[in-house]
């Protein structure tokens, strides 16, 4: 696969196609801030293909231009493997990586549409977030996690659900550790999970590679300093 | 196909599940709203499959109970045949069921999060709003819905995508007429395509069986009641 990821220089969003692509030894070439907004921002009758918001994936040998984070998980894990080709269990998958999506516009105050206030980040994280957290888990325990007999979350067959399980848990718990403890009573094995996924050679690499360039940038822009702020009243 | 689908009496993200049983021609039962929020309320341990709002959808011969309208219509979709099989043509077609998902979430001002401010309307009904109509519009135009030649978008072999369009843009003009005139400049041909689905015959009398059940009622709540003040100040 020969292929081109437009996004922010920040994990969020972009991880949950960049470690697919990382773990299958993909390479991939990203762009500027300047080039996502300059598509963005075309009128729409000028885009390459007709889209709102970034992340935005190019395939290169199908010339394929395409939007939204979970259609762009769903179509290279098609492409390299990272599906079981089981209705039922790529079903289950799409609706944890929708529930990931939903996750990430929660954690951001809907997308950063307003910073966060003290009273209602609380009710996230010690309410939604702890309940999110809990439908992890809880998949996991019924469809094989504990046993790692990887029938949807597990490393041994790894899936995409897994990856996606580590961009949405693993990458928030890595760039904001006060949050650490949160998964590791709410998820205990969601929290084993994300360490055996961050384990993984290339997985491993990539992230190392990236913590030097970004340190523990995670969504960025001010509604990230609003959580840290937060995270700072919550002590 | 023997199912359940539990979502509140209203179109909104309801009728993207409902189009497409209407329209293959499958009973499903309906709950009410308090068995609706009983499931959502439940400790997480205690629910018959992790999920967090509705809509929920229980396939009663697989015993496969789930949640996430983007996950529900394509599962039905494969099993009804309103798929195409064609890995680039169904993932265009999940970026625009990704597409329709943000637009509920945004008239109605994140999933009804506020309340509109007339500012804030108006820069939705005429940049965010018609961006998106033309999104669609220009997918269409690309992918041969003038035509008719069903690849993606047009009802001669009709997909989940068609039906879809009809659940965002159907149902958003049908329930608030003041919108349809939108549509018709911003994205003629989609207008058209909405048409032509409501003349189908299964479609049709879905629709004016609720119709007379449900009168103009879209996404129901403060947040409708709101959306429909917006409307009567821009006149």
């Amino acid at each position: 696969m020969e292929c081109r990821l437009y996004y922010w220089a920040v994990p969020f969003r972009g991880d949950f196609i960049r470690l697919i692509l990382e773990d299958a030894g993909i390479k991939y070439q990203e762009h500027s801030p300047e080039e996502i907004i300059e598509i963005k921002s075309q009128p729409i009758k000028n885009q390459l293909f007709p889209v709102m918001a970034p992340p935005f994936f190019h395939d290169l040998q199908n010339d394929l231009f395409f939007n939204q984070m979970p259609a762009i998980v769903n179509y290279i894990s098609h492409k390299l493997g990272y599906v079981t080709n089981d209705i039922i269990k790529d079903t289950l998958g799409l609706k944890l990586l929708l529930d990931c999506n939903d996750i990430l516009a929660e954690i951001t105050n809907l997308n950063g549409s307003q910073m966060w206030t003290h009273d209602d980040w609380k009710e996230f994280r010690f309410n939604r977030l702890k309940r999110w957290m809990e439908i992890f888990e809880e998949f996991g325990k019924r469809y094989g996690l504990s046993s790692d007999s990887g029938t949807m979350l597990g490393t041994e067959n790894i899936t995409f659900v897994d990856l996606a399980t580590y961009a949405v848990f693993g990458t928030m718990t890595r760039c904001i550790p006060e949050l650490k403890n949160d998964l590791n009573i709410n998820s205990p094995n969601i929290s084993a999970l994300c360490d055996r996924i961050y384990a993984r050679k290339n997985i491993s690499l990539y992230l190392k590679e990236k913590q030097e360039l970004w340190g523990d940038l995670y969504c960025g822009g001010q509604i990230e300093e609003s959580i840290r702020k937060m995270i700072s009243l919550d002590k």
